[in-house]
Protein backbone atom coordinates (compact mmCIF):
# COMPACT_ATOMS: atom_id res chain seq x y z
CA UNK A 1 0.00 0.00 0.00
CA UNK A 2 1.32 3.44 -1.03
CA UNK A 3 2.34 5.50 1.76
CA UNK A 4 1.18 9.37 2.98
CA UNK A 5 4.71 10.17 2.44
CA UNK A 6 4.72 9.00 -1.09
CA UNK A 7 1.30 10.34 -1.88
CA UNK A 8 2.53 13.71 -0.64
CA UNK A 9 5.92 13.46 -2.92
CA UNK A 10 3.42 12.04 -6.18
CA UNK A 11 1.17 15.43 -5.52
CA UNK A 12 3.90 17.50 -5.69
CA UNK A 13 4.81 16.79 -9.62
CA UNK A 14 1.71 18.88 -10.76
CA UNK A 15 3.67 21.43 -10.12
CA UNK A 16 6.75 21.88 -13.05
CA UNK A 17 8.92 22.70 -10.31
CA UNK A 18 8.56 19.46 -8.38
CA UNK A 19 8.69 17.49 -11.45
CA UNK A 20 12.10 18.81 -12.67
CA UNK A 21 13.62 18.91 -9.62
CA UNK A 22 13.24 15.05 -9.26
CA UNK A 23 13.40 14.54 -13.41
CA UNK A 24 9.92 13.08 -13.57
CA UNK A 25 5.95 13.24 -14.84
CA UNK A 26 3.20 11.83 -14.35
CA UNK A 27 0.93 9.54 -16.79
CA UNK A 28 -2.11 8.64 -16.38
CA UNK A 29 -5.09 6.52 -17.13
CA UNK A 30 -4.93 2.45 -18.42
CA UNK A 31 -4.68 3.63 -22.16
CA UNK A 32 -1.65 6.06 -21.70
CA UNK A 33 -0.31 3.74 -19.21
CA UNK A 34 -0.53 0.82 -21.92
CA UNK A 35 1.19 3.07 -24.13
CA UNK A 36 3.51 3.70 -21.69
CA UNK A 37 4.60 0.58 -20.82
CA UNK A 38 5.09 -0.34 -24.72
CA UNK A 39 7.50 2.64 -25.32
CA UNK A 40 11.18 3.41 -24.32
CA UNK A 41 10.52 5.45 -20.87
CA UNK A 42 11.78 4.04 -17.80
CA UNK A 43 8.66 4.07 -15.22
CA UNK A 44 10.08 4.86 -12.16
CA UNK A 45 6.59 3.99 -9.70
CA UNK A 46 2.85 2.54 -10.99
CA UNK A 47 -0.08 3.40 -8.07
CA UNK A 48 -2.77 1.71 -8.93
CA UNK A 49 -6.24 0.33 -7.85
CA UNK A 50 -5.71 -3.24 -6.98
CA UNK A 51 -8.64 -4.13 -10.16
CA UNK A 52 -5.70 -2.50 -12.38
CA UNK A 53 -3.06 -4.45 -10.80
CA UNK A 54 -4.69 -7.74 -10.40
CA UNK A 55 -5.65 -7.07 -14.42
CA UNK A 56 -1.67 -5.80 -15.36
CA UNK A 57 0.88 -8.57 -13.44
CA UNK A 58 2.63 -8.82 -16.15
CA UNK A 59 4.23 -5.65 -16.80
CA UNK A 60 5.88 -5.96 -13.24
CA UNK A 61 9.38 -6.65 -14.76
CA UNK A 62 8.83 -2.66 -16.61
CA UNK A 63 8.34 -0.79 -12.92
CA UNK A 64 10.45 -0.30 -10.38
CA UNK A 65 7.36 -0.25 -7.91
CA UNK A 66 3.74 -0.77 -8.15
CA UNK A 67 2.10 0.61 -5.42
CA UNK A 68 -1.88 -0.03 -4.64
CA UNK A 69 -3.91 2.82 -4.05
CA UNK A 70 -7.16 3.32 -2.52
CA UNK A 71 -9.99 5.55 -4.49
CA UNK A 72 -9.97 8.21 -2.91
CA UNK A 73 -6.26 8.64 -3.08
CA UNK A 74 -6.28 8.00 -6.88
CA UNK A 75 -8.98 11.15 -6.66
CA UNK A 76 -6.51 13.14 -4.65
CA UNK A 77 -3.38 12.48 -7.52
CA UNK A 78 -5.25 12.90 -10.79
CA UNK A 79 -6.02 15.79 -12.57
CA UNK A 80 -8.48 14.62 -14.60
CA UNK A 81 -12.03 14.85 -14.02
CA UNK A 82 -12.53 11.08 -13.89
CA UNK A 83 -9.14 8.88 -12.57
CA UNK A 84 -8.89 6.35 -14.22
CA UNK A 85 -7.16 3.11 -12.49
CA UNK A 86 -3.93 3.95 -12.52
CA UNK A 87 -1.00 7.07 -12.60
CA UNK A 88 3.04 6.10 -13.53
CA UNK A 89 5.73 8.09 -12.32
CA UNK A 90 7.83 8.45 -15.28
CA UNK A 91 11.22 9.75 -15.73
CA UNK A 92 12.16 12.40 -18.20
CA UNK A 93 14.04 11.65 -21.48
CA UNK A 94 16.99 13.59 -22.71
CA UNK A 95 15.44 14.75 -25.79
CA UNK A 96 17.76 13.01 -29.10
CA UNK A 97 19.58 15.92 -31.14
CA UNK A 98 17.49 16.94 -34.29
CA UNK A 99 18.17 15.44 -37.56
CA UNK A 100 17.55 17.97 -40.35
CA UNK A 101 18.04 16.20 -43.86
CA UNK A 102 15.60 14.43 -45.38
CA UNK A 103 12.80 15.22 -43.31
CA UNK A 104 9.87 17.75 -41.84
CA UNK A 105 10.50 19.29 -38.53
CA UNK A 106 8.13 21.39 -36.26
CA UNK A 107 8.96 24.29 -34.28
CA UNK A 108 6.54 25.56 -31.96
CA UNK A 109 7.24 29.47 -31.00
CA UNK A 110 5.64 30.14 -27.71
CA UNK A 111 2.47 28.23 -27.57
CA UNK A 112 0.85 28.17 -24.38
CA UNK A 113 -1.96 26.05 -24.24
CA UNK A 114 -0.75 22.91 -23.06
CA UNK A 115 -4.00 21.04 -24.80
CA UNK A 116 -2.75 22.61 -27.77
CA UNK A 117 0.54 21.42 -27.74
CA UNK A 118 -0.61 17.96 -26.82
CA UNK A 119 -2.85 18.21 -30.18
CA UNK A 120 0.41 19.16 -31.96
CA UNK A 121 1.77 16.42 -30.66
CA UNK A 122 -0.20 13.63 -31.46
CA UNK A 123 -0.81 14.60 -35.30
CA UNK A 124 2.49 15.09 -36.06
CA UNK A 125 2.76 11.50 -34.71
CA UNK A 126 0.37 10.67 -37.15
CA UNK A 127 1.89 12.44 -40.35
CA UNK A 128 5.10 10.86 -39.36
CA UNK A 129 6.81 13.76 -37.87
CA UNK A 130 9.52 12.76 -35.73
CA UNK A 131 11.01 15.31 -34.11
CA UNK A 132 9.22 18.96 -32.67
CA UNK A 133 11.44 22.34 -31.90
CA UNK A 134 9.73 24.51 -28.72
CA UNK A 135 10.81 28.11 -28.33
CA UNK A 136 11.58 28.46 -24.55
CA UNK A 137 8.68 30.21 -23.69
CA UNK A 138 6.55 27.67 -24.68
CA UNK A 139 4.51 25.64 -22.53
CA UNK A 140 6.05 22.82 -20.75
CA UNK A 141 5.32 19.32 -22.58
CA UNK A 142 5.25 17.81 -18.62
CA UNK A 143 2.35 19.52 -17.99
CA UNK A 144 -0.28 17.10 -17.07
CA UNK A 145 -2.85 17.94 -19.72
CA UNK A 146 -0.32 17.83 -22.40
CA UNK A 147 0.64 14.39 -22.18
CA UNK A 148 -2.84 13.36 -22.30
CA UNK A 149 -3.60 15.13 -24.80
CA UNK A 150 -1.11 13.52 -26.71
CA UNK A 151 -3.14 10.49 -26.61
CA UNK A 152 0.10 8.45 -26.43
CA UNK A 153 2.38 10.20 -29.04
CA UNK A 154 4.08 11.49 -26.45
CA UNK A 155 5.99 8.63 -26.16
CA UNK A 156 6.83 8.66 -30.23
CA UNK A 157 7.49 11.96 -30.71
CA UNK A 158 11.40 13.56 -29.78
CA UNK A 159 10.54 17.05 -28.11
CA UNK A 160 13.28 19.48 -27.33
CA UNK A 161 13.21 23.02 -26.35
CA UNK A 162 15.62 25.83 -27.47
CA UNK A 163 16.71 29.62 -27.91
CA UNK A 164 15.02 29.55 -31.61
CA UNK A 165 16.71 32.98 -32.89
CA UNK A 166 20.28 31.06 -31.83
CA UNK A 167 19.13 27.74 -33.32
CA UNK A 168 18.11 29.51 -36.49
CA UNK A 169 20.94 31.13 -37.06
CA UNK A 170 23.07 28.56 -36.93
CA UNK A 171 21.43 26.81 -39.79
CA UNK A 172 22.54 26.76 -43.04
CA UNK A 173 21.43 29.53 -45.38
CA UNK A 174 19.52 27.53 -47.99
CA UNK A 175 18.15 25.11 -45.15
CA UNK A 176 14.11 26.18 -45.59
CA UNK A 177 12.20 27.28 -43.14
CA UNK A 178 8.73 28.05 -43.46
CA UNK A 179 6.72 30.17 -41.35
CA UNK A 180 2.85 30.37 -40.80
CA UNK A 181 1.53 33.63 -40.92
CA UNK A 182 -2.31 35.38 -40.82
CA UNK A 183 -0.70 38.54 -43.31
CA UNK A 184 1.74 38.62 -45.64
CA UNK A 185 2.47 35.19 -46.80
CA UNK A 186 1.82 33.22 -50.00
CA UNK A 187 -0.80 31.11 -49.94
CA UNK A 188 0.16 27.53 -48.97
CA UNK A 189 -2.07 25.44 -51.65
CA UNK A 190 -0.04 27.47 -54.25
CA UNK A 191 3.10 27.00 -53.23
CA UNK A 192 5.66 23.62 -53.90
CA UNK A 193 6.65 22.71 -50.45
CA UNK A 194 10.19 21.11 -49.28
CA UNK A 195 10.02 17.38 -48.10
CA UNK A 196 12.93 18.75 -45.68
CA UNK A 197 12.78 21.87 -43.57
CA UNK A 198 11.67 23.47 -40.67
CA UNK A 199 7.79 24.46 -40.46
CA UNK A 200 6.95 26.63 -37.57
CA UNK A 201 3.66 27.52 -36.36
CA UNK A 202 2.67 30.48 -33.77
CA UNK A 203 0.63 30.95 -30.95
CA UNK A 204 -2.86 32.12 -32.04
CA UNK A 205 -2.87 35.45 -30.12
CA UNK A 206 0.93 36.42 -30.61
CA UNK A 207 2.03 34.53 -34.05
CA UNK A 208 5.17 34.03 -34.55
CA UNK A 209 7.93 36.37 -32.95
CA UNK A 210 9.57 38.96 -34.99
CA UNK A 211 13.25 37.46 -33.82
CA UNK A 212 11.93 33.90 -35.82
CA UNK A 213 10.40 35.37 -38.32
CA UNK A 214 13.48 37.53 -39.77
CA UNK A 215 15.08 33.93 -40.30
CA UNK A 216 12.17 32.67 -42.28
CA UNK A 217 12.76 31.52 -45.79
CA UNK A 218 9.30 31.20 -46.87
CA UNK A 219 5.62 33.29 -45.49
CA UNK A 220 3.32 30.83 -46.16
CA UNK A 221 -0.51 31.41 -45.35
CA UNK A 222 -3.92 29.67 -44.82
CA UNK A 223 -6.08 31.62 -47.09
CA UNK A 224 -9.48 32.85 -45.79
CA UNK A 225 -12.40 31.84 -47.37
CA UNK A 226 -14.92 33.71 -45.01
CA UNK A 227 -17.45 35.53 -46.71
CA UNK A 228 -18.83 38.94 -45.23
CA UNK A 229 -17.14 39.18 -41.61
CA UNK A 230 -13.85 37.38 -41.71
CA UNK A 231 -12.78 34.85 -39.42
CA UNK A 232 -9.94 36.17 -37.34
CA UNK A 233 -7.91 33.60 -36.83
CA UNK A 234 -7.84 29.72 -36.47
CA UNK A 235 -6.66 28.05 -33.43
CA UNK A 236 -2.99 26.69 -33.43
CA UNK A 237 -3.58 23.14 -33.66
CA UNK A 238 -5.93 23.19 -36.33
CA UNK A 239 -3.71 25.61 -38.78
CA UNK A 240 -0.97 22.98 -37.65
CA UNK A 241 -2.75 20.39 -38.67
CA UNK A 242 -3.88 22.06 -42.20
CA UNK A 243 -0.23 23.14 -43.09
CA UNK A 244 1.31 19.38 -41.85
CA UNK A 245 -0.95 17.88 -44.30
CA UNK A 246 -0.08 20.34 -47.21
CA UNK A 247 3.23 19.26 -46.58
CA UNK A 248 2.47 15.56 -46.43
CA UNK A 249 0.16 15.32 -49.40
CA UNK A 250 2.31 14.34 -52.30
CA UNK B 1 -27.85 47.43 -10.34
CA UNK B 2 -28.16 43.80 -10.74
CA UNK B 3 -30.80 42.13 -7.91
CA UNK B 4 -30.06 39.13 -6.45
CA UNK B 5 -32.84 37.10 -8.27
CA UNK B 6 -31.62 38.41 -12.01
CA UNK B 7 -28.21 36.80 -10.71
CA UNK B 8 -30.20 33.47 -9.68
CA UNK B 9 -31.62 33.36 -12.93
CA UNK B 10 -28.58 34.11 -15.08
CA UNK B 11 -26.87 31.69 -13.15
CA UNK B 12 -29.28 29.21 -14.07
CA UNK B 13 -28.20 28.97 -17.45
CA UNK B 14 -25.18 27.41 -17.26
CA UNK B 15 -27.42 24.45 -17.62
CA UNK B 16 -29.31 23.66 -20.40
CA UNK B 17 -32.44 22.73 -18.96
CA UNK B 18 -33.13 26.44 -18.49
CA UNK B 19 -30.93 27.59 -21.16
CA UNK B 20 -33.35 26.04 -23.27
CA UNK B 21 -36.47 26.84 -21.02
CA UNK B 22 -35.89 30.43 -21.39
CA UNK B 23 -34.87 30.00 -24.75
CA UNK B 24 -31.30 32.18 -24.03
CA UNK B 25 -27.86 31.50 -23.74
CA UNK B 26 -24.91 33.28 -22.48
CA UNK B 27 -21.85 35.12 -24.51
CA UNK B 28 -18.98 36.06 -22.48
CA UNK B 29 -15.76 38.57 -22.53
CA UNK B 30 -15.28 41.71 -24.05
CA UNK B 31 -14.18 40.33 -27.36
CA UNK B 32 -17.27 37.87 -27.65
CA UNK B 33 -19.60 40.06 -26.80
CA UNK B 34 -18.20 42.81 -29.43
CA UNK B 35 -18.86 40.29 -32.05
CA UNK B 36 -22.70 39.92 -31.00
CA UNK B 37 -22.97 42.89 -30.82
CA UNK B 38 -21.80 43.48 -34.80
CA UNK B 39 -23.97 39.79 -34.79
CA UNK B 40 -28.02 39.71 -35.97
CA UNK B 41 -29.08 37.85 -32.21
CA UNK B 42 -30.80 39.68 -30.19
CA UNK B 43 -29.49 40.68 -27.10
CA UNK B 44 -31.97 40.19 -23.83
CA UNK B 45 -29.55 41.73 -21.44
CA UNK B 46 -25.64 42.73 -20.71
CA UNK B 47 -24.49 42.54 -17.19
CA UNK B 48 -20.99 44.21 -16.86
CA UNK B 49 -18.52 45.95 -14.87
CA UNK B 50 -19.09 49.81 -14.46
CA UNK B 51 -15.70 50.22 -16.52
CA UNK B 52 -17.08 48.24 -19.59
CA UNK B 53 -20.64 50.27 -19.12
CA UNK B 54 -18.95 53.30 -19.67
CA UNK B 55 -16.67 52.27 -22.49
CA UNK B 56 -19.66 50.88 -24.34
CA UNK B 57 -22.34 52.86 -24.12
CA UNK B 58 -23.03 53.62 -27.47
CA UNK B 59 -24.43 49.75 -27.44
CA UNK B 60 -27.41 50.71 -25.29
CA UNK B 61 -29.80 50.44 -28.43
CA UNK B 62 -29.09 46.89 -29.21
CA UNK B 63 -29.84 45.24 -25.52
CA UNK B 64 -32.82 45.96 -23.78
CA UNK B 65 -31.51 46.32 -20.86
CA UNK B 66 -27.52 47.00 -19.35
CA UNK B 67 -27.20 46.02 -15.76
CA UNK B 68 -24.07 47.27 -13.58
CA UNK B 69 -22.74 43.84 -12.04
CA UNK B 70 -19.85 43.71 -8.92
CA UNK B 71 -16.81 41.97 -9.46
CA UNK B 72 -17.45 39.58 -6.99
CA UNK B 73 -21.22 38.88 -9.25
CA UNK B 74 -19.56 38.70 -12.19
CA UNK B 75 -16.75 35.30 -10.69
CA UNK B 76 -19.96 33.76 -9.52
CA UNK B 77 -22.03 33.99 -12.63
CA UNK B 78 -18.79 33.38 -14.91
CA UNK B 79 -18.31 29.92 -16.53
CA UNK B 80 -14.12 31.42 -17.34
CA UNK B 81 -11.23 30.98 -15.46
CA UNK B 82 -10.84 34.81 -15.68
CA UNK B 83 -14.05 36.76 -16.30
CA UNK B 84 -13.55 39.34 -18.52
CA UNK B 85 -16.00 42.41 -17.50
CA UNK B 86 -19.18 41.40 -18.94
CA UNK B 87 -21.90 38.95 -20.16
CA UNK B 88 -24.58 38.54 -22.38
CA UNK B 89 -27.69 36.61 -22.69
CA UNK B 90 -29.21 35.99 -25.77
CA UNK B 91 -32.01 35.00 -27.86
CA UNK B 92 -31.59 31.40 -28.82
CA UNK B 93 -32.48 31.77 -32.54
CA UNK B 94 -34.50 29.19 -35.16
CA UNK B 95 -31.74 28.07 -37.52
CA UNK B 96 -32.18 28.92 -40.95
CA UNK B 97 -33.12 26.05 -43.53
CA UNK B 98 -30.13 24.39 -44.86
CA UNK B 99 -29.08 24.89 -48.96
CA UNK B 100 -27.77 22.50 -50.37
CA UNK B 101 -27.43 23.52 -53.99
CA UNK B 102 -23.47 24.79 -54.54
CA UNK B 103 -21.87 24.54 -51.32
CA UNK B 104 -20.54 22.12 -48.61
CA UNK B 105 -22.30 21.68 -45.70
CA UNK B 106 -20.15 19.81 -42.93
CA UNK B 107 -22.45 16.92 -40.95
CA UNK B 108 -21.74 16.44 -36.89
CA UNK B 109 -22.51 12.63 -35.80
CA UNK B 110 -22.06 12.27 -31.89
CA UNK B 111 -19.50 15.32 -31.61
CA UNK B 112 -19.85 15.25 -27.68
CA UNK B 113 -17.22 17.50 -26.76
CA UNK B 114 -18.13 21.13 -26.70
CA UNK B 115 -14.97 22.86 -27.22
CA UNK B 116 -14.18 19.99 -30.35
CA UNK B 117 -17.99 21.33 -31.38
CA UNK B 118 -17.14 25.35 -31.17
CA UNK B 119 -13.24 24.66 -32.55
CA UNK B 120 -15.57 22.64 -36.02
CA UNK B 121 -17.47 26.12 -35.85
CA UNK B 122 -14.74 28.68 -35.84
CA UNK B 123 -13.01 26.53 -39.00
CA UNK B 124 -16.17 26.57 -41.31
CA UNK B 125 -16.36 30.03 -40.54
CA UNK B 126 -12.50 30.40 -42.02
CA UNK B 127 -13.63 28.03 -44.79
CA UNK B 128 -16.83 29.76 -45.79
CA UNK B 129 -18.77 27.32 -44.87
CA UNK B 130 -21.70 28.73 -44.06
CA UNK B 131 -24.46 25.60 -42.44
CA UNK B 132 -23.87 23.02 -40.03
CA UNK B 133 -26.06 19.89 -39.37
CA UNK B 134 -25.60 18.23 -36.11
CA UNK B 135 -27.14 14.48 -34.74
CA UNK B 136 -29.67 14.76 -32.01
CA UNK B 137 -26.96 13.34 -29.51
CA UNK B 138 -24.53 15.79 -30.44
CA UNK B 139 -23.34 18.49 -27.31
CA UNK B 140 -25.51 21.64 -27.00
CA UNK B 141 -24.09 24.57 -29.25
CA UNK B 142 -25.29 26.63 -26.60
CA UNK B 143 -22.91 25.05 -24.16
CA UNK B 144 -20.84 28.21 -22.29
CA UNK B 145 -17.38 26.11 -23.56
CA UNK B 146 -18.50 25.66 -27.27
CA UNK B 147 -19.38 29.44 -27.28
CA UNK B 148 -16.30 30.55 -25.99
CA UNK B 149 -14.39 28.15 -28.17
CA UNK B 150 -16.14 29.44 -31.42
CA UNK B 151 -14.26 32.99 -30.90
CA UNK B 152 -16.97 34.65 -32.77
CA UNK B 153 -17.36 32.68 -35.44
CA UNK B 154 -20.63 31.28 -33.56
CA UNK B 155 -22.22 34.61 -34.63
CA UNK B 156 -21.81 33.41 -38.29
CA UNK B 157 -22.44 29.91 -39.11
CA UNK B 158 -25.83 28.48 -39.27
CA UNK B 159 -26.42 25.21 -36.86
CA UNK B 160 -29.25 23.24 -36.69
CA UNK B 161 -29.97 19.42 -35.27
CA UNK B 162 -31.46 17.06 -36.83
CA UNK B 163 -32.62 12.87 -36.87
CA UNK B 164 -29.55 12.67 -39.50
CA UNK B 165 -30.71 9.27 -40.76
CA UNK B 166 -33.83 10.58 -41.66
CA UNK B 167 -32.48 13.67 -43.21
CA UNK B 168 -29.93 11.17 -45.18
CA UNK B 169 -32.68 9.49 -46.59
CA UNK B 170 -34.32 12.14 -47.84
CA UNK B 171 -31.53 13.49 -49.73
CA UNK B 172 -31.89 13.06 -53.35
CA UNK B 173 -29.84 9.75 -54.54
CA UNK B 174 -27.11 11.30 -56.50
CA UNK B 175 -26.58 14.41 -54.10
CA UNK B 176 -23.03 13.38 -52.68
CA UNK B 177 -22.29 12.69 -48.78
CA UNK B 178 -18.66 11.96 -47.84
CA UNK B 179 -17.93 10.27 -44.94
CA UNK B 180 -14.88 10.52 -43.40
CA UNK B 181 -13.50 6.73 -41.50
CA UNK B 182 -10.50 5.95 -40.16
CA UNK B 183 -9.77 2.42 -41.98
CA UNK B 184 -11.84 1.29 -45.59
CA UNK B 185 -12.16 4.66 -47.13
CA UNK B 186 -10.29 6.01 -49.88
CA UNK B 187 -6.92 8.52 -49.39
CA UNK B 188 -8.74 11.91 -49.69
CA UNK B 189 -5.50 13.60 -51.26
CA UNK B 190 -6.20 11.18 -54.21
CA UNK B 191 -10.03 11.96 -54.73
CA UNK B 192 -11.68 14.58 -57.16
CA UNK B 193 -13.48 16.40 -54.10
CA UNK B 194 -16.90 17.78 -54.97
CA UNK B 195 -18.01 21.69 -54.63
CA UNK B 196 -21.38 20.69 -53.44
CA UNK B 197 -21.90 18.37 -50.93
CA UNK B 198 -21.92 17.24 -47.17
CA UNK B 199 -18.94 16.40 -45.40
CA UNK B 200 -19.86 14.21 -42.66
CA UNK B 201 -17.91 13.81 -39.41
CA UNK B 202 -18.14 11.47 -36.57
CA UNK B 203 -16.54 11.75 -32.95
CA UNK B 204 -12.85 10.57 -32.25
CA UNK B 205 -13.98 7.26 -29.99
CA UNK B 206 -17.26 6.09 -31.57
CA UNK B 207 -16.65 7.40 -35.41
CA UNK B 208 -19.89 7.99 -37.64
CA UNK B 209 -22.78 6.02 -36.58
CA UNK B 210 -23.46 2.89 -38.92
CA UNK B 211 -27.08 4.22 -39.71
CA UNK B 212 -25.26 7.43 -41.06
CA UNK B 213 -22.27 5.23 -42.45
CA UNK B 214 -24.68 3.51 -44.50
CA UNK B 215 -25.98 6.72 -46.39
CA UNK B 216 -22.36 7.48 -47.74
CA UNK B 217 -21.93 7.86 -50.85
CA UNK B 218 -17.97 8.43 -50.94
CA UNK B 219 -15.64 7.29 -47.62
CA UNK B 220 -12.66 9.21 -46.89
CA UNK B 221 -9.94 8.80 -44.94
CA UNK B 222 -6.32 11.20 -43.88
CA UNK B 223 -3.66 8.81 -44.23
CA UNK B 224 -1.62 7.81 -41.21
CA UNK B 225 2.18 8.27 -42.15
CA UNK B 226 3.07 6.62 -38.91
CA UNK B 227 6.42 5.00 -38.91
CA UNK B 228 6.63 2.08 -36.95
CA UNK B 229 4.40 2.63 -33.92
CA UNK B 230 0.95 3.63 -35.26
CA UNK B 231 -1.02 6.94 -34.32
CA UNK B 232 -4.27 6.45 -33.17
CA UNK B 233 -6.44 8.79 -34.92
CA UNK B 234 -6.46 12.06 -35.38
CA UNK B 235 -8.46 14.99 -32.89
CA UNK B 236 -11.93 15.40 -34.65
CA UNK B 237 -11.41 18.74 -34.93
CA UNK B 238 -8.03 18.34 -36.79
CA UNK B 239 -9.65 15.46 -39.32
CA UNK B 240 -12.07 18.63 -39.85
CA UNK B 241 -9.59 20.89 -40.53
CA UNK B 242 -7.46 18.86 -42.64
CA UNK B 243 -10.60 17.57 -44.65
CA UNK B 244 -12.12 20.99 -45.29
CA UNK B 245 -8.98 22.31 -46.63
CA UNK B 246 -8.54 19.63 -49.28
CA UNK B 247 -12.10 20.19 -49.99
CA UNK B 248 -11.90 23.98 -50.05
CA UNK B 249 -8.05 24.54 -51.92
CA UNK B 250 -8.33 23.73 -55.32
Amino acid sequence: MISKAQIKKIASYKEAKFRNQDKVFIVEGVKMVDELINSAFEIEFICALPQWIEANKAIYKRAKNILELREEDLKKLSTMKSPNQVLAVVKQQTPKEIILEDRLVIVLDQIKDPGNLGTIIRLSHWFGIEDIICSENSVDIYNPKTIQSTMGSFFRVNITYTNLKKYLKSLPKTYPVYCSVLEGGKNIYNETLSSQGLIVIGSESHGISKEVLSEATHLIKIPNFAKGSKAESLNASIAAGIIISEFKRR
